[in-house]
C-alpha cells in the first residue's frame, strides 16, 4: 500500500541562533561543551545579551532530519510546535519550503511562550553547544497528533529530545498506536546521552517494545546500554530493534540488522559546524530507506548528507544532496 | 577635541532574509538582478512564500558600515527604527554585540509596520538582488535624530537608501546641521543607481553644500553625474567634495583627495555572496580614518575588509577585520 507520507518526523519546532565564541567564554557562562542544555527564558535573555552577532536559521532536531529527506524529494511531514510569531512563520516558511507538510496549529502570540530557541555557540573546530529554550514547542500535547496522519505514513521519526516537556510521552504513545495501526513503523533517535539520562525508563521501553530503527551515536548508545562498550551496546540494541544505526563522528557509522553488519567510513571533511550532521544522516539514511536501497547504501548516502552539513554554518543542506549523492555514486 | 563617537550612522535597520535562487527565478518573479528594489508588504509576503529555506542575518547598509567599524573598535552609533519584535530585537542585539551605541526608540508592535526585511536572493556567482519592505525603518522621523549626539560625533554617515519614506530628508538635514555646529563632518553612499534617479536633486544639493566624504561604485558615480566616464565623474565630485572614494568591484577603488588620487587594487577572493561588500568598505575606510591613518592605507583596509565580507553569506564581518588588517601589514 503506498502511504501519502513515507515519513513523519515529530520534535521540537525550533529557530536556531548561531554565533561564535571561545572556550572562555563557555567556561565564564557555565555552558557545557558539546551538548544540549535546556535553558529557562531568562538565562535565554541573559545569554542572548552576552553572546556576539548571530545568524537566525531554521533548526530542531527532528525537523532538520525532515528537511533533508524533503529536499531529496521525500513525501515528508513534521509535527512540532511553534507559535505565531515572526520566529514561528520562519520556522514554518523553511520548512514547508523543502516540499514538508507543516500543519501543526502554532501557539497564540502575545503572553504565552514565543517560539522554541536554540542558541548555539560554535567553538573554534566547529563544535557545537547548545542552550535551548524550549518555548512553546514544549507544549505539543496529544492533541496535535493527527492520527490519521500518522495512520497514512510509512515511517514515523520520533526526536528523542522531544520526550522532555508536559504530555510528550503521551503524544508519542498516540502517534506509535496511529501509525502501528495501518502496519507503519518507528524510527528513533536519542539526541543526547543526558536526555537519555532525564528519560531513561521511557526510551528503555519504546525501544523494547515500539522501535523498529535506532539511531544513536557512540555516547548516546553506551549510555543507553550503560557499558563502556560501543559495539557491545550495539549488540545489545540489535536483541531489541531491527535496525541498529550506530555513528561515531569522523570513524564513520555501523548498521546492525538481521545478523548482519556493514561499517561504512566517514567522508573526510573539513568541520566548520557540526550543527545537525546527525539529523541530516537521519534525513538521508530514511530516505534511502523509503525509496528501496539496501542499508549499506542508505548509510553511505547518510555519510554523504552529514559531511554535507558540518561544511557550513547552519544544519540545513545547502548543496543539492542527490548531486551529492551522484557524485559518490549512489544513484 | 575628542567627542564621544568617532562615527555615528543614520539608515534603513533591516534584517536580510539570505535565500538562493538561480536567475529564472527572478526572471519569472519579475525580480531585477543586482540592484534593491523596494516592495510593498504584500510582495514581501507573496515572494517570502516562493523562496526557498532563507537564513536571518541583521543587515541594513548603514548598519553594516557601523558593525564593521564598530568590529574594529571605533566608538560607533547607530540611527534607525526598527518595531519592538522579534526581528527587531535581533537587529538591537548584533549591533550592540559589534559594541555599537543604538538608543532609537523602537515602533510598538502590534496593527503597525513591522521590523523591516530585505529578502536578499543571491544567485550562482554571489551576486545578490535585494528586495526590501522597509517596515517601520522608514518612519525614522526627525524627532529620532538625537542632536546631542550628532553634535557629539567626529563623523556622520548617511545611508542613500534613507531618502526613501517620509521626513527622511528633514531628518538628514537636522543631523547635518547639528553635526556641522560642532566642527563635525558628514560623509555619504549613493547607495544604488536607481535610489540616485528618486532623490536626484536632494543628492546633488548634499554633494554641493554638506559632504565632506563620498562613496560611491562606478554605476552610482556615472548616474549621479550622468556620465558614461567613471574618472570624469570622479573628477567631477572632486570639484565639490573633499575626499571623493569610488569603488569599481574587482578592479579595486579610487580616492580622489586634494588634487592627488590614489588607485587601490582589489583584494583577489572568491564571491559566494556580495551583501554588504561596500558597506563594509565604508566601515573600514571611515574606521581607518578616525584613526589617523592616510587615505591610501584607510581604501587598502577598505577593500581588505570588503573581501572579508563577500567570502562568506551575510553582509557583517564573520573574520577579526584587525587580525586580516594585520596580515596585510597595514597595522
Amino acid at each position: 500500500m503506498t502511504k501519502t507520507y513515507q515519513i513523519v518526523g515529530i520534535g521540537n519546532a525550533i529557530v536556531d541562533v548561531l554565533s561564535h565564541c571561545d572556550d572562555a567564554f563557555l567556561a565564564e557562562h557555565g555552558i557545557e561543551k558539546g551538548i544540549m542544555q535546556l535553558i529557562d527564558k531568562e538565562r535565554a535573555v541573559t545569554l542572548y545579551n552576552r553572546i556576539g552577532p548571530a545568524l537566525e536559521v531554521s533548526g530542531g532536531s527532528a525537523a532538520n532530519t525532515i528537511a533533508g529527506a524533503g529536499q531529496l524529494g521525500g513525501r515528508v511531514a513534521y509535527v512540532g510546535k511553534v507559535t505565531d510569531d515572526q520566529l514561528g512563520r520562519i520556522f514554518a516558511h523553511d520548512l514547508r519550503a523543502q516540499g514538508a507538510t507543516y500543519e501543526t496549529v502554532m501557539a497564540p502570540p502575545g503572553n504565552g511562550a514565543e517560539t522554541g530557541r536554540c542558541i548555539v555557540l560554535v567553538t573554534p573546530g566547529g563544535e557545537r553547544s547548545m542552550n535551548t529554550y524550549l518555548g512553546s514547542s514544549e507544549h505539543l500535547d496529544p492533541a496535535d497528533i493527527d492520527e490519521a496522519m500518522m495512520a497514512d505514513a510509512h515511517w514515523i521519526f520520533l526526536e528523542g529530545y522531544r520526550f522532555d516537556g508536559p504530555d510528550s510521552h503521551a503524544a508519542f504513545a498516540r502517534a506509535i498506536a496511529a501509525t502501528k495501526s495501518t502496519g507503519g513503523k518507528v524510527a528513533i533517535t536519542l539526541s543526547d546521552p543526558f536526555c537519555i539520562d532525564r528519560h531513561r525508563d521511557a526510551f528503555a521501553r519504546m525501544l523494547r517494545e515500539d522501535v523498529d530503527l535506532l539511531f544513536a551515536n557512540r555516547a548516546e548508545m553506551t549510555s543507553m546500554y550503560e557499558t563502556d562498550d560501543f559495539e557491545a551496546a550495539l549488540e545489545r540494541a540489535a536483541t531489541e530493534v531491527d535496525i541498529v544505526v550506530g555513528t561515531d563522528s569522523e570513524n564513520g557509522a555501523t548498521v546492525v540488522s538481521g545478523g548482519e553488519r556493514w561499517h561504512v567510513p566517514a567522508v573526510p571533511t573539513d568541520v566548520v559546524d557540526a550543527t545537525g550532521a546527525g539529523d541530516l544522516f537521519a534525513g538521508a539514511f530514511l530516505w534511502g530507506l523509503v525509496n528501496g536501497y539496501g542499508l549499506e547504501t542508505c548509510t553511505r548516502m547518510a555519510n554523504v548528507a552529514a559531511s554535507e552539513i558540518i561544511s557550513h554554518i547552519g544544519a540545513r543542506p545547502e548543496a543539492d544532496l542527490k548531486t551529492l549523492f551522484s557524485r559518490h555514486g549512489l544513484l
